[in-house]
């Protein structure tokens, strides 16, 4: 990679694009050179297309100088995805912001990339439709950080995330050549699956420039549940349980006993208790009390202390405030916080949640674990004080060390942030040579020079 | 490709198979050659491997003397895939036929490639567990052919197919190497989603070992509604209602005015109509009646002839009895049949089955149309004789002039069988230029030889 912009690539780009879709002013770069991982890099330039015809331009014009293209949606990404470390020119979908369609009799609708997750979801409700990913950035994050990211959100464990939730996909390839997979149909034996495969490749396959999205019917209504139990493998036998029976979840949210103390010190009002989930029911005036008393017979069990009902909105947003109250709360214990995404099977929730209690006192540190209880998804957060070189290089130890046991567990690094640069380099904890051979193998098909966010997803070969 | 199999090859791979897992002899060879499409090719010989390791000595060989290596499961594919048109070796996963784990805290299970689908579900029931795929070939079809061609049934309009029922695979690549990706977990933003891209490349990409399959509780009962209509606008236009509705149809089967009628004059008892439905709801006690009210009122409409309710097992039967019967009856018409699986958007299926119409007219010959209209996935059957040259030639235009009218819908050519040898030539109407050539190098990537089922899935590029 160059390490400054070439002046013919510059006169090509500025000549195409315009003062609208092409800046290298200073301010411009900035602000499109960080993320919610608060790393940050220079790009030279930022490219904001108007369709995807320009966006194939841009690839080939920077094909052709050997200069980096960095995907962007809204910078909402925790693992430094779109950070341009490479330099190079980052691409924003800021001008590509349409919902092109919404089909209800085929139950999709298609996008552009810069449309905002919260946005479509608007666009859908009068419709009685929603597509179901619901990270908790919906409302500033975009579409196409979403497919990058194969995001997910609470209601993953009834809906599945991003991947599960696209049916096609338009998309330039590191060639610069626009490829078209999938489409507006549910069932496709037809070639190879590139829609799936570049949904989650975090713009270092190819970059999306129009997704048909699968959307579901709108439930009329939700209720839930708040279930204390007295430890982690009673919490988790009731996960089990309650995966196992047909009234799937909405939303399965599991907290720890260090969040539970936290919040307690904090003045929420929640009971002593070594574990809490968080169950959601969906459905109508029908059939919602029927789901709801379905999972609340699951969740009982052996070492359930207490559960609370919620039927309506405002009871709801009680229970729920519980699980808001945590983020505020962390923040008063330490500065800084390593917030990781971890994923274990389901059964191994308790071994996970042991390791990360040992990890937090080997290293001395507060370490709270929450999150997607129905799919093993926790989000475990390293707390510290990054200014203080001590505590910060336990923190990474201690991440070093939470890695390792999510890997033991047969579990794996992301379950909806993605790796960017933050974890590429314990991606060979992760898959063993021969698939992170294959892997390359792909990226190399696709992106041949190796122009696409360069560094990002996959570790460099090891010497 | 070699003509015939190297003597070296045969040695080193009779040495390390033995008599149990390597044969040469023509009886063996004949039985490997064919599948349910009536094609036919000799391999050159039968591999039988007992495991993963013995699948990778044998791909590395063949790739060593750049003899193909085709992939077969029970044969009952309908496109082709299996038959080793160069010759070359089948592998057989007959021996790999292991259930490894059920696990139903993780709501998983761990297969070899040769177990068959419907040995799986029943070893899933007493777990009130199942795997979503349900081809009608389940009694006979290996797991690992479903996963090759990325298999359906009728309901995947409910719970998805198999590439939608897939958590991780293990894999042979055409280098030999195997890989593994994805496991016990329903959440992953770890590095590309080799899984998806394997699952339904029939064994062109890689050769599928091991299987982690996402397993759903069972619902303990079903029900079903009969509703026949004045035409197919008004069952299409009663399907999107019944797609947009949350109560999601545990199947929703289709038949055209065509099948409804051959069904009459075979004597049975049906109405007079333009277009049947046949939807299932499944729950429980409680959920059931819910579930079967909400799908009888989204049938209703204009254009509603009659609507038919089976509460229980018997009166299923009946009611199903029809979708039975159209089997034989198709036999009745002609002996020759040509049954695609295309696939159209929801709302286009009118628009399909007056093409088809039209195209029987034109080409003078019976065009029956049915299947899984929830998900736009009809089977076209032409029927004819095949012996006789000017229908043969009438049957094979109808066809071209059947997937020329799919494209030009916005649909594709297979949602269920895969493309095989059967529809590879048809493959460069349903993708353009570059996805087609992003298709080959991915194909380039993971089998760089080319000796993974050569002249399956992609047409030869174009001089």
């Amino acid at each position: 990679m160059t390490a400054t912009l070439p002046a013919a690539l510059d006169a090509e780009l500025s000549a195409l694009l315009g003062p609208e879709g092409w800046r290298t002013d200073e301010a411009a770069r900035r602000a499109h050179g960080q993320d919610d991982s608060r790393r940050r890099a220079m790009p030279d330039a930022v490219a904001i297309p108007a369709d995807s015809g320009q966006v194939a331009a841009i690839v080939r014009a920077c094909r052709a100088h050997h200069v980096a293209v960095v995907a962007r949606g809204a910078g909402t990404g925790t693992a430094a995805g779109a950070v341009p470390f490479a330099g190079g020119v980052v691409v924003s979908f800021a001008r590509m912001d349409r919902i092109l369609d919404i089909r209800p009799d085929d139950r999709c609708a298609v996008v552009q990339p810069g449309v905002l997750n919260g946005d479509l979801q608007q666009a859908l409700q009068p419709l009685g439709l929603f597509w179901a990913p619901d990270p908790s950035s919906a409302d500033r994050c975009t579409i196409g950080g979403n497919l990058a990211c194969n995001a997910g959100g609470p209601r993953a464990v009834k809906y599945g995330t991003t991947r599960d939730n696209v049916l096609g996909l338009v998309a330039v390839t590191g060639t610069g050549d626009v490829i078209r997979c999938g489409g507006p149909w549910t069932k496709d034996a037809t070639g190879y699956d590139l829609t799936h495969l570049v949904v989650g490749s975090e713009g270092t396959l190819a970059l999306i420039v129009e997704a048909t999205l699968r959307l579901l019917p709108r439930p009329k209504a939700q209720a839930g549940l708040r279930v204390f139990y007295r430890d982690t493998a009673s919490a988790a036998a009731a996960v089990s349980r309650l995966m196992r029976q047909p009234q799937v979840p909405a939303m399965l949210e599991f907290m720890d006993r260090s969040a539970i103390s936290l919040l307690r010190r904090n003045g929420t009002d929640v009971p002593d208790a070594g574990a809490m989930l968080l169950v959601e029911a969906d459905g109508d005036e029908d059939t919602l009390p029927i789901a709801l008393q379905a999972l609340a017979d699951a969740a009982e069990g052996d070492g359930m202390l207490d559960l609370d009902v919620a039927m309506d909105g405002a009871a709801r947003d009680r229970l729920w405030a519980a699980r808001r109250a945590l983020s505020p709360a962390l923040r008063s214990i330490a500065p800084g916080k390593i917030n990781e995404d971890v994923v274990v099977p389901v059964s191994r929730i308790p071994d996970l949640v042991a390791a990360v209690e040992a990890l937090s006192a080997k290293h001395a540190l507060p370490i709270v674990a929450f999150g997607h209880a129905g799919n093993g998804n926790l989000h475990v957060n390293i707390m510290y004080h990054p200014d203080d070189p001590a505590e910060d290089a336990r923190a990474h130890a201690a991440l070093e060390g939470l890695f390792a046991e999510v890997i033991a567990l047969g579990g794996t690094l992301s379950g909806e942030h993605g790796i960017g640069a933050a974890k590429r380099d314990w991606m060979d904890r992760a898959f063993d040579a021969a698939t992170l051979a294959a892997m390359r193998a792909v990226k190399a098909a696709l992106d041949p020079d190796g122009i696409l966010n360069p560094g990002k997803v996959l570790p460099p070969p090891r010497g």
